[in-house]
């Protein structure tokens, strides 16, 4: 038996523990009072494919959508998890996450690193149908989340619709119905008060 | 578009939330005075799932092993998680678990109802090459855990390793390769004094 390799592997697992630590902008929608991490958010994306993947635009592979969404999160074990209203922070994420990735993926034997890479760089690049499917339900899951946690995480930001809808409106690249199902929790969500209908006018 | 059966995928949805707060008996790794939830422990196994599938004793379809690992603990959220040396609890195990699974799962909209509870019990059989080795990797994973966090939840309720070897040896149904690296840890952490070699004597 190659020792050697399964040794990587397993030295992998141990590594990937610590995405449970990688605490999310997103309050648990059972559990209001917290927040959850990135493995709940990544296995609750990963479920979630499996049973709206007929709302994909075009046909998706479901095995690639689920891999992509498994992983995609993993550079967050050194890069952190930036909020999605972070503007600044957003400017040097994709340079952390690229460092990040470059020493996670290679713990694994090196066919499994160049795989584990192609898939996260495939996701954060939105191009096939597989990634736009899977980045759809990476927005769509927090909108959830808030919308159902009566609006707290974005109370506690003041955030507005017009920058919830730019920041969501790709799902619509992924999947037309869920974007539309998206609007309307938007809507109701200005209506019930958890969103500012529009951002505070420049001075 | 047909809203009534988005409406009860989005309920679906809404209710697995609460998996994340369904703790489990295994300490986490890179956090050992905390404990996992299943949502964690689930996403755990589904990315182990793809980079072990290689030492599968036979050829195993990939994204049915993704399913089962992935909806195999969504029972619990009214079960519970039975802590695996409780002998007490695993009596009504089953009974509790097939109730659980008839509620939760028929929230989703019937076929999918349907393809749900199959693969849970597909998992619960272990008799499909795919059931045999998600169920190893159900067991690997808490047995890595426990290893990694110097065998504190052994401890804790003063387990032997015979008990361990009992537990989890269908591990090897699996993967011949996975048990025999289980077997190198058990036999470490007896050494290492995280496992008590033997059960006490009777009186």
């Amino acid at each position: 038996m190659n020792w050697e390799r399964l040794q990587r592997q397993i030295e992998f697992t141990v590594e990937i523990d610590k995405i449970k630590n990688i605490v999310r902008y997103t309050r648990k929608i059972a559990d209001p009072d917290n927040y959850e991490n990135d493995a709940e958010h990544s296995w609750h994306l990963a479920v979630m494919a499996l049973f709206l993947k007929e709302h994909a635009n075009e046909e998706v592979n479901i095995t690639r959508v689920l891999k992509m969404v498994l992983i995609h999160d993993l550079v967050e074990i050194d890069a952190g998890d930036t909020f999605a209203y972070d503007y600044e922070g957003m400017k040097d994420k994709k340079e952390r996450e690229e460092k990040a990735a470059q020493r996670i993926f290679s713990i694994l034997p090196d066919d499994q690193h160049d795989e584990f890479t192609k898939l996260w760089r495939e996701f954060e690049e939105r191009e096939t149908p597989e990634a736009k499917f899977a980045t759809a339900l990476d927005r769509l899951q927090p909108l959830i989340h808030n919308y159902f946690t009566d609006g707290q995480a974005w109370l506690d930001h003041e955030i507005s619709a017009d920058q919830v809808i730019e920041r969501n409106e790709h799902i619509r690249c992924g999947s037309e119905k869920l974007w539309e199902y998206a609007e309307s929790i938007i809507e109701d969500s200005v209506e019930k008060g958890y969103l500012k209908s529009q951002s505070p006018e420049c001075e």
